[in-house]
C-alpha cells in the first residue's frame, strides 16, 4: 500500500488545490494511501466538501508553512515544522513513500538536500522537467536545483534523467542530447565541452549537442544543462509566452474586429489554441517535475497547479515508487560511473571531473 | 563622408539582399560611402538593377566567401580572402568606419577579435542583441560572443550595452539587470553572485537580478548575461516561436473551419500577428545586433535578413559612428573601471575579478 505525503500548504491555492488533488488521486488510485501535511482544520473543510474513504487519508498536523516567496534558506533555518519540512521528515523516517509539493521550489529542493542526503553515488540533485511532446515527454534536466554545475554533475543529470524515462516513462531506449550553443563537438565553455566527453564516454546514447532551438522539437528524449541554465530556459519561455498572448490577443482582437467577425467563438479558440502551447513547458500535465538525487521520491508542482495538475503529479509520483525509480537511479549511476571510468578517454575525464567536484 | 563595408556575401540570399539593402541605405543617408565585398560580376550584375548613385558605391573583388554552417575556426584559416575577412581587413587599414555582415556570426566574431584587437580597457568582446520594446529596445548583453565568462567580463558587458543604448539609441539614463535565476542579491551561481557586487560597486543604474521571464517584459534596459546563456535564450525563443506557429495555426485553423468561418483573413490576421510576435526578439528591427569591445564598428545581422533590415542595419551602424561609439565605449570602461576600483566594496572585488580573468 503506498504512501504518498502532501504538503497542503504548498501553491498559489492553499490548502483546497493540494486537498482536491489528491482526494482525486485517491479515487484513481485505489491502493494509495495520502498523508496530507498542513493546518488539520483547513484541511477538515476542505475535505467535508468531498466524498471519499476516510481511511485512506491521514492529516499530519502542522501550523507553519513557507511562503512562495521566501527565501529557501530561512525558510528552512526559522520554520523546522513548515507543512513542507514536516513532509521531508516523513520521508526521511520512511513513514511515507513519496512527498508532493507545489510551494517554494527552492525550499523543496534546499530541505530533501539538507534532510534526505543524496543516494549511494549521486552527487547533486537535478530537477528533471518533463516538457510535453507527444507521447513521451523531452526531460530538461536539470531545471533549476544546482546551478553550480561540474561536468560530473551533468553526466549524472543525464544518467538519472534517462533513467527516470525508462523506469517510469516506459522509454525504451532514450537518446541525450547536450544543451549548447552549437551541434559542432567543440562548441561551448569548458563545462559543455568536458561534460560532451564525459557523455561520450558513457554508455548512454549520447548523440550530441543541442541548441535552444531544438528544445522544442527536439529528437532526443533528454536535454542535459546546468540547472542555472535550466531555470533561465523554463522562464524564458513562460516569459514568452506571456509577452505572446498580449500581443496575439491584441493584435489577432482588432483585426478580426475590423473585418467584422464575431470575436467571442474566436477568443474561445484562441484560448484553447493558447493552452496547448502554455502545456507545451507547463509541466502540469506530467505531474510536476520530479527532484532526483535525494533518498525519496520528491515530485515538485508548479505554484499554479490545478487539482488535475495535482492528482497527475500524484499518479507519476505513484509511478516512480511502484517501478522502483530509488533503485534504478542508484543502479544506473553505478553502473554509468563504471562504464565511463573504465573507457580509456573516460577514464582520464572522469578523473579530471572528479577532483574538480569533490566537495 | 562616412564608409562602411558590407560583406556581400554574408546572408542566406547573396548577393541580393546586401547589395540592394545597401543601395536602399544609400537612399535614405545623402552623406554615406558603401564599400561592398564580394564577386564583382554577381555584384555588378545586382546593381545593374537599381538606380542609384555609382559614385557612392565601391567594390572590393573576392571570390572567396564564408558560409554559414562553415567552422569559424576553419573558415579563418582556410579562408583569408573570404568577403567577411577582406571586410574586417578593411575596417583594420581604416580605409572604412565601420562594416556590416549578416553571415555566419562565430565568423565575424573570431574575425573582429582576431584582426582588430580589442579597444583600451575592453577585455573581451561582446554581442549586444537588441529586443524590440516600444520606443527603445532591451539590450541584451551577451547575445553569444564570449562563452567562457568572467565577473569582470560580465561586468563590461554591461558598461559597453549601457553606453550604446546612451550614445546610439538616445536613452538618457539606461537601467542595468543581471540576468540570474532568482531576484534575490544572493541568487545564482558565483558568477552572478560576484558581478552582482561588481555592478553594485559600479556607477551604472543597477536595480538587481531579472529572471528569464522578465526578458521581454522588462523594466530594465539591459539585461547582462554570459554569452553561453544568451544564445541559448534566443535560440529558446525562436524554437519556442517555430513550436507555436505551428500549434497555432493547426489549432486555431482546423477550430475556425469547424465553426464555418472564412480562413483567409484570419490567416493574414495570424501571420500579422505572429510577424509581430517574432519580431520580439528578431533584431533585424534594430539593424542587427552591433559586436562591442573589438576596435572597429561592427553590426552583426540575422542569417534571414531582408532588404530593409540590412538597410536598417546600416542606418544603426552609421549613427553608432556619428555618435562616436567608439570613444564613448572606451570613456565608460576607464570611468566605470575606476569608479568600481575606487569603491571599497569593488576594489577588493575587482581585484578578485582581475585575477581570475588575466589572460
Amino acid at each position: 500500500m503506498p504512501r504518498i505525503a502532501v504538503d497542503a500548504m504548498g501553491g498559489d491555492r492553499v490548502p483546497c488545490v493540494p486537498v482536491a488533488g489528491a482526494v482525486e488521486a485517491l479515487s484513481n488510485h485505489p491502493d494509495l494511501t495520502v498523508v496530507l501535511v498542513g493546518p488539520a482544520d483547513q484541511i477538515e473543510a476542505e475535505l467535508s466538501k468531498f466524498d471519499y474513504d476516510r481511511s485512506r487519508i491521514e492529516i499530519v498536523h502542522t501550523d507553519e508553512w513557507v511562503e512562495m516567496g521566501e527565501s529557501p534558506v530561512e525558510a528552512l533555518r526559522n520554520k523546522p515544522n513548515s507543512s513542507l519540512s514536516m513532509m521531508v521528515k516523513l520521508q526521511k523516517e520512511e513513514r511515507v513513500d513519496g512527498i508532493f509539493s507545489a510551494g517554494n521550489t527552492g525550499a523543496m529542493v534546499a530541505a530533501c538536500t539538507v534532510h534526505l542526503r543524496m543516494l549511494e553515488g549521486v552527487r547533486r540533485p537535478a530537477i528533471a522537467l518533463p516538457l510535453p511532446r507527444g507521447k513521451t515527454p523531452v526531460m530538461l534536466c536539470d531545471g533549476g536545483a544546482n546551478v553550480e554545475c561540474r561536468p560530473l554533475h551533468l553526466l549524472q543529470n543525464a544518467i538519472m534523467a534517462e533513467a527516470l524515462l525508462r523506469c517510469a516513462y516506459s522509454v525504451e531506449s532514450p537518446k541525450v542530447g547536450l544543451l549548447n550553443v552549437g551541434s559542432e563537438r567543440d562548441k561551448g565553455h569548458a563545462l559543455a565541452k568536458e561534460t560532451y566527453q564525459l557523455l561520450e564516454a558513457s554508455g548512454l546514447d549520447f548523440t550530441g549537442n543541442v541548441e535552444g532551438c531544438d528544445i522544442f522539437q527536439a529528437d532526443v528524449d533528454v536535454v542535459v544543462c546546468d540547472g542555472f541554465v535550466g531555470n533561465v530556459v523554463l522562464k524564458t519561455a513562460e516569459g514568452f509566452s506571456e509577452v505572446l498572448f498580449k500581443t496575439l490577443v491584441s493584435e489577432l482582437g482588432s483585426g478580426m474586429a475590423d473585418i467584422g467577425v464575431d470575436l467571442a467563438p474566436f477568443k474561445a479558440l484562441l484560448n484553447g489554441g493558447l493552452q496547448k502551447i502554455r502545456s507545451r513547458f507547463d509541466y502540469s500535465e506530467y505531474g510536476g517535475a520530479p527532484l532526483l538525487g535525494p533518498k525519496g521520491v520528491c515530485t515538485i508542482g508548479h505554484g499554479r497547479s490545478d487539482q488535475k495538475a495535482v492528482a497527475n503529479a500524484l499518479a507519476w509520483t505513484l509511478r516512480m515508487i511502484e517501478n522502483g525509480i530509488q533503485q534504478e537511479l542508484v543502479d544506473s549511476i553505478e553502473r554509468e560511473m563504471e562504464h565511463v571510468g573504465s573507457t580509456t578517454v573516460g577514464q582520464r575525464r572522469t578523473g579530471q571531473a572528479e577532483s574538480r567536484t569533490s566537495n
